[in-house]
Formats: C-alpha cells, sequence, structure tokens
C-alpha cells in the first residue's frame, strides 16, 4: 500500500508547538465543557481514524502529538505510514485510553490530518499525472500562514517535490527584481555577490527573448512563467539541460501533463497548497 | 458594491501576532535575500491590489498589517472594504513605499487575503444559493489549525454566521456523549448544570425518534445530522420552532438550496474552512 | 468530605504553560540559589500540604505541575479533591522525592494553590448563604489579569457557576451599548444578527421600565442591576420565568440571601475573584 | 494630594506583553461582539475613571497600555499619578478616542488598575498604622502568578518597600535550610561562598537562642518569625542594630503598630498581595 | 570610510524580537533600580557611542532598537553604517532623549552592537589576509545559540560571506551520513532525491580518493577539510573548477593566506562566530 | 580531577526552553535534510564527546536537554561533572540512540558545550592566577544577549563568582547616577531610600577623593575603576575592610595576580563573557 517514502518527518519542536497552539485554540480557557460534563473521568474508549475517500495520509505524527499533548497516558497507533494510498475504509490509525481525552483531542488531531492528507492526495494526482514524463512536480510559498512547513511535508507525502522554503534560502529573480537591478545581467551578478555559495539562483522569465539573455548568465534554474506549451518546449530545448526549467502558470490536472511532455523538469503548483480541498476521514469509536 | 456589513473586525492583538509569525516563517532569519541583492534600499514603489476572479474580499486589516511589521513607514489604502464583492480587475488596495519593504511583504499579505478571501467568496455562494429562503450559512469547527479567528472573521464577510469559536463556548452534544452519559436526558442534565447560564446547550440527532426524545428536554438547538430532505422537512415541522435547527451532512452548492427549502434555520458547511479554495488576487507594480 | 463534583479540569495546556511561566518568574536567571547552597543534592524529603484554615481546596493539578515542571521525578499526591471542604489540619497533599526540587517548587505550588482555594472558599461561603433558594452564585469578567481561567475552575470548585468568559463568548448589552445603538430593541436587534445562534444575549436594567422594554424582545437573559430588594422581587415577578434573571451590585455575605429570597436565578459577585483572600495552606516537612 | 513618589515604574517591557496577554484572554478569537455589533465603527466617546472609594492610586501607565494595544489612536490623560491618594469622586483619568475602543478596553484596564490599587490602597493602610515609628512595611514572594512586579511595585505605591523579587536574588535560610545544611553556621557559610559579593543573606529564627547563634556569623538580616511582642522587643535589642531586622507572622492591621513599637526595622506582610480586595474605580462615561 | 556594502539588514521581526527577549534579561522583574532611584524623570541627555579600538561596525539597527524598546521618544542617530571601519575615537552613533532611558538601555544596545561588530572585525582581519587572491571567507553553523541571524549578518557586514543557514537550507554530507548510506554514491543519490531542486549539495573529502569518488557524481560544492597545503592545492587542481572548493581546518591568521593561495574558492572558519572577541565600544555623556 | 563544585544547576525551564529556540534555528521548518536522506531512520549509533583542548567544562545538563528534545529516547550519559578539568581526549559524555537524532542534535548540544566550556575555561585561568590571593574573579554584564543565566552559570564553573544578575537586583551608582542625583551623598541616599532592604549598594570611584567621600555612607561595596596597581593598594588601605572592594578596568592574564595582590576583595572581567573562545571539543562515533 506504501507509495512514497518520506525521508525524515518534521522536526519534533514544531509539531509540538503548532499542536500546542491549536489545542489552546480549540480548548480557549474553559476546556471541551460537553464532554467533561457528560463523560465519566474513568471512562475508557477506543476508537480508530478511518479514511472516506481515495487518498494519500499525511500527519500521522502530528495526530498522535494532539491526543499526547491532552493526556499524556493517550496510546495512538498508527496501522499506516504517511505517504500511503488509503481507500474509503481504511482504518489509519488506533487511539485509546480515556474517553474524555480522546473526545476532546479528536477535532485538532482530525484538523492537521485531514488538511495534511488533502494536500498530500492532491499532490499525488498531480503527480500521477505526470508519470513516465521527467517531470516533478514541485510546491510555491502560497501556502498557509503558520503552517508552512507542515503543507511542504505534505507535498513530499505526495510525491511532490519541494521549491525554496522561503525568502530567506534561495534566489529566485523576477521581473520587479530586473527592472529595480538595471536589467537581468546587473541583477544575476548582485543575487551572486550577495547570495553565500549553498544559495541557488533562478530567474522568472515569460518569454524566449528574456530566457536567452538570462541563460547568458551563470544561474541553476530559469522558472518559464506563463508559457504556451509550444513555446514552454522551445524554451527547454534552448535551454538544453544546462540549468534546470521550472514551468508555472495555468497548471491543473487538465494541463499539466501536456506541460510535463515539454520535457520541462520542474512544473509548480501553488494549488498543492493553497487551494486542496481536505481529505476526508474520520473517527469512530468502537461500539 | 458593498454586501455584507461586518461588525467590528478582528482584534488588532490577534493579527498582530499572526502577521509576525507569518513574516517569521517567511523571512527565516536571512530575509528576502533576493530583493535585499537587487532592489536598491532607496527605491520605491507603488503598487496594486487586484482580483482576477469574481469574489468577496476578506483580512485587508492583516494585508495592513503585514507592510507595516516589515516597515512602518510603507502607506497602504484599502479600496474596497472587507465583504464587499469584486471582478476581475477590481482593484481592492493600493500600497506604496520602499519597493524592498513591498516586494518583502507582498506574499504574506497575499497568502492571508487570498486565503481569507477565497473562504468569504465560497461562503457567499452558498449564502447566495439560499436566498430567499429563512436558513441561514454557517461555518463550523472544521478549520485551519491556528486561523480560525481569521477563517470564521471571513466567514461573516461572506454573509455567513458562525457557529461556536471552540469546546469552550457552546455545548454541542453528540452521540458518544449520550452513550457515556448514559442517555439522552442525562446528558442534557449534566450539560445543563455544567454550563454556565450564557451557554447555549445543542443536541445532535440523526433520526426522527432521537429528536422527539431530545425536545422533552430543554435545549436550544438541535443539529439534524444526515437527513434526507423528507426526513428532514418531518424534523423542522415536528420542531415546529420550539428550539433552532441546524442541519449538517452531505451539504454542497447542488444540495443546499433543497436543504434550506425544508425550512431549516441553519446549515452548517465543513467545507467553507476547510477546503475553500484561495481567490486569486495579485499585486501588481505600477510602471 | 467531597461537596462539589467538579465535572473537568483545567486544560493540561493551559497549566503547563501558567506554570512555567510562574516558574521563570520566582526563578529568574539564577533559580533558588538559598536551597542550591544550603540542600545537598542528593537529599531527599517527604512534605505534606496542609490546610490551616476551613475552606475548600482548588488547584492541585496546578501544584503538581509546579512540581512536575521543576523535576519530573518529584511525586505529588493529592489526598483531597478539588472542590472538597477541608479544616485546619487537614493534609491535602503529599510531595516526595528530591529535598532541592520541593523547597524550589514550594512557592509557586502554594501561590496557586492558596489563591485559587481562596477563592473557592468564598464562593462556596456565598454558595451556603444562598442555600434553599433557587439562586446561583456566578462570577464576572472582574479577574485577575492573566488568571481568568484558574479563577473561574477555582468558583466552580467553590459550587459557584460561571459567567461568560470574555467579551467574545456571549452578549451583554450594557447602557452604553444601548445609547450607541439608539434605544433598546436596535441594540437587541443588532446583536441578534451578528451574534452566532450559539451565543446568549443579556440586556443589562436598572430600573422596571427598561426591564419591560428590553422583555419586548427576544433575549436570554436580564442583568438586574443595583436594584435593591422591593424592586428586585418586582423584576422577577415580572419575568415571571420567561427569561433568566441575575441580580447585580450591593452583594455582600450579608445582602445576598435577602437578595435570593426575591426568586432571582443568578447572583453575580465580583468579589468572587477581585477580593478573594487567600485560603492559608502550609507545606510541612517530615522530620 | 500626593503622597508617595515612586522612583521609575514598570518596564515598558514588561507592560506590553502583561496587557497584550491579558487582551488576548478578555477578547478571545472573536473580539467584543456586543460592541461590535451595537456601537457604529465611527462613534467617539469620551469616559472618566473614578475612584469609588478611598485609596491609593497604581497602575495608570498599564491601563493607557490597554487602550493603546487595542486602538493606538485612543488618548488616555492621567489626572493624578501612581501613589496619590484618592477619595469617592476623584478623576483618575481621562480616556477619550473610538467608542468601540474604549468600551472594548474597559475591563482590561480596569483590572489591572483596580488590582494594584488595591494593594496600594492595603498597604498604604499599614504604612499609615506605623507612621512613627522606625518600622517599613514590605511585601513577600507571596504573589498572585504571573503579576509579581506588578503587583510589587503597587506595594511601592503604596508607600512599603519590596522584599526579594525572588529565589534567584537574595539568600533566605530558613529552618529546612539548616538542617539540610546541618546547622546555622553550615548553611550560612555555604551561602556565603555561593552569593555573589552583591546578594545580601537573611536567617529566619522563631527563638532568641537560634537568634544568637545567627548573629555569630556575618549575615545582612535576621527574619524574627512568629515572635509575641515582648520576645520581638529582647530579640531586636540583642540584634542591637548589628544587621536589619525582620518581623513576620501574626501581623495584621490591629498587630502591626505593636510590632513596630519593637524598634524591629522591617514587617513582613504576604497579605499586602495575596489578598489585597481591589479598590474600586469605575469608567464613568460622558453624556 | 565605507568599506563593505550591506545588501539588507536583518528583518524587523527578528531584531524587535531579540531586543526585547535581552531587555527583559537586563531589567527583569524591577527593571534600572539604579537609575531609577538617582535620576530624575524629568533629566534628558545626550550621549555618543564611540569606537576604542579597530574595527568594523555591525548592529546599528539593533542598538537603536534597544532604545525604542525602552522609550519611543528616544533619538538615535547613526553617524556610519554597518560595514564601516572606525578607529580608536570615531564617534558611531549619538542617542538623545531621557537620560534614564539612555542609561536603562546602554548595556543591550552596546552587547549587541560589541558582540557584532567583533565578529565583523575579526572576519574583516580574515577578508583582509586573502585579499588579492580569490577566496572568500565563510562562517559555519558554529554560532552563538539564539544568535545565528545576528551573527551571520555580522559576518557579512566584515565582508565575509555566509555558508548554509542551518541544516534545513542545503545538503552537506559528512563520513557518517556516507557510512550510514553505504558509500559515497549512495549517500549523494539520496541527497539528490530527497532536495528540493533549490537545494545545493556539498561532500566533505579528506583525502584525494575520496574527492576522486566524489567527483564522479553531480553534486555542487566539495569540503575539503583538514588537507595540508600541498594537498589542498593538488585537490583544487582535481577539481578545475567543476565545483565549487571549500577549505576548512586548521584556519586561523597565520594560516589563512597560504590556503587561499591554493586558488580555493572558500575558506570556513568557525572561529569568526564562536570565538571572535568583542570590539570596544562605549557610550560617552556629554557634560 | 573533579575542581569546581558547582551548587545547584540552571533552572530546567530555562534550560527547556532555550534548547528549544536553538533547535528551531538550526532545524528551520524543514529540519535535517541531509540526515534524513541519507541515514536509514532504524539505524542506531553510540558517540562521545572529547575534549580535544585543555579547559573547564560546563553544560552538560543543556546538552543533554538538546537530544532530549529531538527524541526523549536518546540516552545521554554525562562522563564527567560541570566544573571538572579536562585534556585532550577526555570523554566528557556518551551519547548513545537513534542515529538520526544523534546527527540532528550534535551542534546545538555542541554550541551550548562548546561556548558555555569555554568561558569555565577563560574564568580557570583567571582565577588560577590568582591562587594564593583573597581576590575572587567574578563577572560582569557584558554579556551574550539571551545567554547571560547560562553564562553566569559557566562562570562558576570556572571558579568565578557572580556579579549582580541584571539591573533590577543590585544597585551600581556611576559617575552618570552622581552627577544625575546632585552628588555622591545625594546619589546613596536616594538609593538607600529606594532599594529594598535584601539590596545591596555598591559605588563606582576612580580616585582617592571620590573613595573617601563615597565611604563617609553607608554602602555595601566600592568598584575602584581603572587605578593603577599603587592607587589601588592605598584605596584598599583606605578602605580597611569596611566594605567590600572590587577592581575594574585594565584587567588581563598579565595583569590580574599583580591587581590581586593588591589585597583587593574582588576583580571583575567582562572578558570572561563577552570575549572567551571556545573550548574545542568534538562528537566521535563509535566505528
Amino acid at each position: 500500500m506504501s507509495e512514497t517514502r518520506v525521508d525524515g518527518g518534521l522536526p519534533r519542536v514544531l509539531i509540538e508547538r503548532a499542536v500546542s497552539e491549536a489545542l489552546r485554540e480549540d480548548l480557549g480557557s474553559r476546556g471541551d465543557i460537553t464532554t467533561d460534563a457528560t463523560v465519566p473521568a474513568q471512562a475508557t474508549a477506543v476508537a480508530t481514524f478511518g479514511a472516506r475517500r481515495d487518498g494519500v495520509i499525511s500527519g500521522l505524527d502530528v495526530a498522535a502529538a494532539a491526543f499526547r499533548c491532552v493526556d499524556p497516558v493517550v496510546v495512538f497507533e498508527p496501522l499506516v505510514r504517511d505517504g500511503d494510498r488509503v481507500t474509503p475504509g481504511t482504518v489509519v490509525a488506533r487511539v485509546s485510553g480515556a474517553a474524555r481525552a480522546i473526545l476532546t483531542g479528536e477535532r485538532v488531531a482530525l484538523n492537521f490530518l485531514c488538511h495534511m492528507s488533502g494536500i498530500a492526495t492532491l499532490t499525488r494526482r498531480y503527480v500521477d499525472a505526470v508519470v513516465g514524463t521527467r517531470a516533478r512536480i514541485i510546491d510555491t510559498r502560497k501556502t498557509t500562514p503558520g503552517l508552512r512547513a507542515f503543507e511542504k511535508y505534505a507535498v513530499r507525502c505526495g510525491g511532490g517535490a519541494n521549491h525554496r522554503s522561503g525568502l530567506y534560502d534561495a534566489i529566485l529573480i523576477k521581473d520587479n527584481h530586473i527592472v529595480a537591478a538595471g536589467g537581468v545581467e546587473a541583477a544575476i551578478e548582485a543575487a551572486r555577490v550577495h547570495a553565500g555559495h549553498m544559495v541557488k539562483i533562478e530567474v522568472e522569465v515569460d518569454d524566449l527573448a528574456s530566457l536567452k539573455a538570462a541563460l547568458k548568465h551563470p544561474i541553476d534554474a530559469v522558472l518559464l512563467d506563463n508559457m504556451d506549451v509550444t513555446v514552454l518546449r522551445q524554451a527547454v530545448e534552448l535551454v538544453a539541460g544546462r540549468v534546470i526549467t521550472e514551468a508555472s502558470g495555468g497548471v491543473n490536472l487538465d494541463t499539466v501533463r501536456g506541460i510535463a511532455e515539454t520535457g520541462v523538469g520542474l512544473i509548480s503548483v501553488g494549488a498543492l497548497t493553497h487551494s486542496a480541498p481536505i481529505l476526508d476521514l474520520g473517527l469512530d469509536f468502537a461500539a
């Protein structure tokens, strides 16, 4: 069932912090008043997380942390791994312990798990759509504020790869930068002087003339923005493998395979993180 | 152009905190290395936020705070108000000041504005779909972790209303609570004793028998879950205005009007906050 | 000995955070310099928390967390439960482990326990004073900044109930709101439109004329402010059970029973949280 | 009207942080729903903080920060200074600006101001009670968790002085330390070696024999705990000015003068910070 | 006087946060008790930051923020720019305003400024030592916990460049990774699959055989660790410009030029951030 | 091997917080991408921290916390104690568990351990240089922002003592304070009134005339600033043991013994915390 091998999870310090904030958001200063009123403190329960749609799982460690943060004694057992495909009915995890803790932690656990799995699932659809081509599907910085690390991890769970993490770890020179710097050469030169040796430089171009201008300078990648498939193919041929090629703009599940078949190396899709619907998962209590 | 009057914005303390965290996420420890390298410190710019699709705006104060937090001297002028409808080409705000600050704050401002406007837009579609009925569209606790306040505000911008804020501010008795408490009467009685006098109590039921049982006790609302339209209509008639009625389950843009026409008072839609695609907005620099 | 059954404790995430802040406040950057200098690292001790006055206990989980946060190996055993009455000499908990950790955590544990138990104790005195009437004693938003969740929990431990948690979870329309809105009808109507369906609405009135005006509109509760007992009784009769009645103003241990005997449903007492003296508890080391 | 000159206020970084937390506590994720619904955004107001009892003011800077944090444009004008005595009717401050901001910030401002002024007022009563003696009234570490800096500042506003700030800034050797160290000499010697040269050492004794033992060693102060007035006078004579003398235990407004008349230098009163009722202040809106 | 043009400062959100924490560290809960006692609240002062040694300045924005955070009205005027060389007597900034605020903020401002300028100064000495060669001086991850952003900025002020920011933004494969992966080829291949396209890959080698093995695979840089100058020169020749070359190990001011003259591209120096003495700067008050 | 007995470690709450921040700094949002890519999740390892230079160890609890915070299952065993001297080759701790966790936590653990041990080592050199005199070596407030508690602890590990912790816990009257107060007598008197009884007062003087003036008033210590050895000896004689004497200014390893031989009680050395190079320690993996 396993599909994508995800190397390394999210740093534990990030998970603990995000889960703690989410619980404070849901519990407020008063806690779960329904459960506290109706469920005896000593009651125990066993419940299972089940998939209700086809998809790819992401966020099991985060869900586990949600329960642990409510009550360290609750036991959360994952039955699949992040990156695994599921179908309706697949049991993805089992949780057991105090009934109050399970009911109180349920929504925070699900909110992370469904959101992250939704991103992994949409990513996988794009990845599947380009199978057999050399193109990789990658994300963008168009993420939900506060959750970028979680969303980029989910993209990896779906078989995608990550573009830069933020403004700080790679250089992407766009139109406004070129204008401000006084031309593409000046911009690339400034970037090269400014960046450390471990920082890659990508330049965004939207036509072949700009691409030719950019390729005269030492860069690592070109972002071929909003080109139609014909021009994109010419651009890829023009690059001829000298730098990494990335396509963006107008990408959806209908267009992505055509784009991939131009031979472009990467296709970046903002929708992976800004518009993925959740994967529907539910928590069912054993009778 | 204005459609929905939104009473009161988000608390300033929440906005400042969320924006500051989002900037730290995007800027890391190194800042915007592309802009710092290529754009002169003294360069200024004027840019406008423009809509690229039909939709409803939400989050202008948050976008303003993003720029203010990068550079207190940048001027952000909203040209519409939260809750206003926009069409492709509508200019929603103008930002002017140091070119570096505008480029550096752009993505965080857009990530909030597009996400929140996406929710407002989807909410408005549901609200429009039930126009003329008495049903109101409401949200759920199925929100993105860390952003619930922002997402519930966006629902209001779209003309929807808010369900409870979290586990702490209202009681919603579900199946598992009833079982654990030993019956619907015991659960309601326990809730009534436990809750303060300003806390409302809602009970979830999924058939008419359960509804009748619940109505024997003093409650404020019933959540009619996953009933088909015929049963739902019977349920609404059975309630006969004594308590608030809420429908949930199987709600989408195709089904929502039929549900509304049963006479139910509220229709809760998890998708408003867990699956809304963004509203596409962009920042364009004046030549 | 147990008196009040408290449903559900404080959320663990709140306790951990508050205790950690309190320890940082007491330990500064240097720690407990007296204990570190004089007590050998390997010394162990057993100590008991004892009551020195009659009262009601609240805060045992918080005291336990204080020691756990200094040293996870210390064992804290509660011997009574939150909500229990104690008399001078009652041993409420036993703590054992490293002598240094016990001495270092003592004051933070006591400061929470004595403060919260003081509130529980004062609440219980009010609750006892109205026994046999139908009035419940409730708190207000006049709490110590940063500790509202803890203080409202302590009120519940004393047998009281909670008014709204903050400005966000219920509507309380006062004079200034009515004036600003242009009359009581306009204010209530605006509130009803603005509030979600799970939010209750209370209106403050200070005479019978205002009460009559308010009752013409759909509200959940009336706050009868600063009425003398005669007027208050008339007000309660006028309401005739249609909405919840709350009395406030001029409430103290001498007046509370008279107020309760008017038949009012709730009596709110700011002093519970803003002026309760501590319950005197001490930590005694076994010889 | 001014009574106590308070040298230096609270650090601004502390005030901003505490006020911001208190506002988040009161506003939650939804803000002031009553005010937002009923008060027009453009309405302005002027209101005054007035005393309703005799007392001493403390916390004006904190109250100012509460409004500034809700809305930077609100103007807060103090009309007295921290440490000033007030009587019923004294106007202590005027606030003007957006009516919404004033109503929303009111409770947080008052909660700080009433709590701190309550402590200042009680302190002043003790200070007045010992006037003419050489005794100073001081506080303890028995403070409300999270508010120690604010409470110790309030004690200074009432004319009192501060004992150590926490476990970290001075040494206070008590019984358990002496036992653990193997005697008073060993404890003092260990403390002297451990403490920096800027750290004072105080030893707690409860009879004259222990006092004599302690005085054989180089210490800065003795805490004469729970001695009756006769013994306390003998203790003060025995010390003969060689070290600072502090009395504690059994101190209340009836006993404090007798204790002061023994000639003791300091009288520490836990009740100043753990059991002071608030000073009743209210916010009145101009018609 | 200006030497190094530093592109872009530190993100404002980082500066505000670090300065606020540093002030809390120095002011504790009580503030500057010496200044509060001895300096009248209304006294004003003008003071200048002066260099007492030759060096390079870094941290002026941070020093400015320290004063602004104590008192927003204080005026801080830089008279040089970060990256400028100074000599004993150079006035680097002037600060004016309330005497209390200047005295209270002085140490935090100086602690940042002297620490950062110390790093910039040491970096500049290394940079000057290799002038005329093609080698650039770069830093490492051996930074002071919590201050990496500030220290890496200071390295840039001294004319150096930055290695990766952390474990997250570039791949550096060391011995243990190669062993764990089962050889250099497997390690590089795993890294290539795992890393996004904007992440560079560097491999550490310590002899020519390992270097040859690494160069067979697609990597961006090699870290030539602990090679003597003769071997290092052979390594550089062997690489022949195909990838970036970095030398590390045994680098000090005596050896760095010899290393640079091998033609290596980068020389990383842990001491820049882990062992730089401060640059001595002082604050002098105008008479 | 043990040299300095360090009474009491750093408060656990401080360690957890600092380590968690440092890990977030090094791991960013993406974690250790090299290790995640190349080291199998199930691989285990054993590694030892070894000294590469002579020095004194400080920070073992902090290093342990770094690994625990990455992975609670990693075992960290200290083999020496803080304050112990080490020589090249001394194994100071052994760490075992998941290879990924050890590699990921390595740098944060080392950055604390090397920095703190560097300070302990430099302190020990000063302490050794004055052995046989009565002078103690003490630190200053010239610490690295955010790490003062850790650095002052390291000074104690090196056999030094601590000056005040911050501006808040002791009074140090300098030139500017005296001028502002209107003379040394006024300054001391103001300080005495302002300070609590547990706060010591030190006055800085730079010549014998000022010293004589200061000694007329009740103070605890004098800071003899920048006096040459001859004058310093006269100053010490003039004080004649009545107050603590501290020398500062012009202190280095060449001058410190001469200064100590004047009989001065304390010698404060800013370089201990602002300019100590690290102690070189490394982590070696068992084959």
